[in-house]
């Protein structure tokens, strides 16, 4: 299993506009055959950090979604939206 | 529910003892009420990246895992091992 931490920083006045465009993409990356979990959080303390938690069953299918329509559609649009590089992380279960 | 992400820059000569400590950590926290996640994650690119992906029930359940006897003991121990400041991220569900 991958799991992915993406962690977004939105710009101030784009929050809205990110969290529509991010729910599309959650609801078409939901029925992605690999999927486990894909769900997007938001800072408690800071509402512009926007972190995606995933969870893939394997590289096969984290690949597929990679070069899939809905994802080559609206990451551009939500990398049009952040104010600084998308720290990204991919682990492995440490134990 | 509340999600934590706390992610740990370990120094490179010590990521077997941050891990023989998180694991102990890990088994006795898994016991608390109110805890539904706590798994430690290590970044498949950089090994010293280890991160800890926690989901409680509540503000209570998180408060009292602050507070009890294996956090106070084993969490300043990791602090010891670790090159720089931890990144510690608290999340609610953004949708």
């Amino acid at each position: 299993m991958i799991t992915i931490v993406a962690k977004h920083f939105v710009k101030e006045d784009k929050i809205s506009e990110f969290l529509e465009h991010a729910k599309k993409l959650v609801e078409i990356t939901r029925k992605e055959q690999g999927c486990i979990k894909y769900q997007l959080y938001q800072d408690i303390k800071d509402a512009k950090i926007l972190t995606m938690i995933e969870e893939w069953q394997d590289k096969d299918a984290l690949d597929r979604h990679s070069v899939s329509e809905h994802f080559t559609k609206i990451v551009p649009i939500l990398v049009g939206l952040v104010e600084k590089q998308t720290e990204m992380n991919i682990y492995k279960k440490a134990e």
